[in-house]
């Protein structure tokens, strides 16, 4: 009989122990998959929780040969890792989801944006930077926003600059620049594609950032947009998608500007925190689904099951150290929190220490407990004795 | 300030590592809680995945002394285990929740059934039996149930006779008989409460046995069954609680009468496999929720978010070994399948392997659903060479 699984069904190699791959482990157990972590940072948040962690960079290739040769599948949860490696074991025969290539599409922000404009998605207008200059920006007009072609994350790696005053926050990196968006909304949209081509896509989610921090701050699930802007974006996130030929769960991230129009602003190769409210909120969170994907598994129902919003708990400004947690019976006691941790041996301030997700009858319900959460629950840090 | 907590927030002590407890550890780490686990079976279900196991039987007094001095609370997924030495434990201010003294009521059917009566919670009648005789049975009447006062579980230790012919299956050991009650159905409600008092309860649930085999084998969530049923029971299983001053999760089985009356068939001072659907169908679901309870956190939102039916997989009959799954592919290809795997290493007949929750729109649809998944999956074992 072909469909016979073995038990354990697969052997998972991750690249990455953060709380995303944390995510990916919980949901993993629930398959009965086996997990091996590979992360720097030993009992990582991810390795507390795998069968296994291997200690090692994301760059460190005999690390990441070590994880393919002791698991059946590799995928990750970050996209700042070594891309030649998992290419060399993919040519290997070694099944690495999403891929090499897709992942080298994705990595290089440049790229990336060239892939968008060749296949036709829309996307804002850019010009790639070799070395900023006041010349080259103001040609190009402002405002605008400067990414680094490799390694942003959270914010980083990307400056916006609305006049040309703002260019000596240039990053002087080898990087693209691009038309900033006026955007009425940043929504998300999660898509899962399978080998065999089968598509999931999650309901549009509404990102809010703190601003000037550019980390997520507040999700709102589903998105306030109409039927036909939701249509759109969704068609638009396939396509991104199936171009990419993707396996696994990819965020695309969009904005939706005043006249309705939709451009992609990113996509990440990967689970996303755009979906953490998935965990509660829809039949099948993204991290099964990510794994129902790179397994060759059916996906599973998408469905909502009720609105939510997601507020990730950041370390407090000024405090670093041993995480203390205050606030927290008063922030359980309001109906329909739901909280995540992540297991960090420390906070600094901003860092991503865990999430709440908040579920209620309707957004503005569940975005107003969401408030009153993020000003009752506090992760600080120990004090010295 | 009271309301801070350290991180992690607490170590909780877990004797028994089955099901239950997997998904006990599962919800400690998203609280992020440490869980020691003992359980006789190394690399047990819930000890895969806790922060450490220690390896001994649920009697060994000094094992369950090494778990307390290393937690700050102590709880179990089952109830046949040393009550003194938790006694024991309580009287040296070891947190320990439910208390040893509700555990020694639970186990003891007898005493169980004294004490429903003694509260005025209404149960079938029932008679202490020191011997079996066919003379205090003849007198008693049948149709009749015969339970073991302790050690019984999914059906061992229950013998039911509808007439004085099925004498000779009578049990050898103290015991009690009760009345058989011819039940319309079988519910379960959850019941949670914390030190403080506070109760929150689950919406009622059916569950249907597979016809002489008493394990539990379809769950359908809610149950059907009308408003005013649903307040009575829920008053029995909130004053059944209340009564016993318990402190954790606690399953009520009750019996829904021809007529509409409740009885209290049995109390799990424990989560409860009624509750399982719980993960995905309700807000908190019984595995959190025993935790927020046990460490006098503020009870999480019952409410159900979706239909369900809940599918224990039972290892096939005739199978014992290496377990395999056949037809997961087909199975998780009906939308709302959610599928859990317990990650034991063997299989045998009917032990349990795994449940699958089916979401859907009405419990009807759900249920079709959970018939079709019976028919697909099956765990079996390899074929040995």
């Amino acid at each position: 009989m072909s469909d016979t699984y073995p038990y354990p069904i697969a052997r998972v190699g991750l690249i990455g122990g953060g709380q995303l791959g944390r995510m990916i482990v919980r949901a993993a157990k629930q398959l009965d998959c086996t997990t091996v972590v590979l992360d720097p940072v030993e009992n990582s948040p991810a390795g507390q929780i795998a069968t296994r962690q291997i200690v090692g960079g994301y760059h460190d290739a005999s690390r990441i040969r070590e994880l393919a040769a002791d698991c059946d599948v590799l995928t990750f949860e970050l996209e700042n890792i070594d891309a030649d490696t998992l290419a060399g074991l993919e040519a290997e025969g070694h099944p690495v989801h999403p891929s090499a290539d897709v992942l080298k599409t994705i990595q290089d922000k440049l790229v990336q944006k060239q892939f968008l404009q060749d296949n036709g998605i829309p996307t804002s207008p850019f010009e790639a930077v070799e070395r900023p200059s006041v010349e080259q920006f103001e040609a190009f007009g402002y405002p605008l926003v400067q990414k680094a072609r490799r390694g942003g994350y959270d914010g980083r790696g990307v400056a916006v600059m609305k006049t040309a005053e703002a260019f000596d926050q240039n990053l002087p990196v080898p990087s693209l620049i691009e038309r900033f968006v006026e955007a009425e909304k940043e929504i998300a949209i999660l898509v899962a594609r399978n080998p065999r081509g089968e598509v999931a896509t999650y309901p549009a989610v509404e990102m809010c950032f703190r601003p000037g921090e550019n980390v997520l701050d507040l999700l709102l699930a589903p998105a306030d947009i109409d039927t036909a802007t939701q249509a759109e974006a969704e068609a638009i996130a396939v396509k991104t998608v199936e171009a990419l030929q993707g396996v696994g769960i990819f965020g695309v991230e969009m904005f939706v500007q005043r006249n309705g129009e939709v451009l992609v602003n990113e996509i990440a190769p990967r689970t996303h925190n755009s979906g953490h409210h998935t965990i509660e909120a829809n039949v099948t969170d993204q991290f099964e689904q990510h794994l129902r994907a790179i397994l060759g598994l059916p996906l599973g129902s998408t469905e909502a099951l009720s609105p939510a919003a997601m507020l990730n708990l950041l370390g407090a400004p000024g405090e670093s150290g041993r995480p203390v947690l205050r606030g927290l019976e008063e922030a359980l006691a309001i109906p329909g929190v739901c909280l995540h941790l992540y297991g960090k041996a420390t906070t600094s301030p901003f860092r991503k220490m865990g999430h709440i997700t908040i579920l209620d009858h309707d957004t503005a319900t569940a975005k107003a407990k969401a408030m009153r959460v993020r000003d009752t629950i506090e992760i600080g840090a120990e004090e010295t004795p």
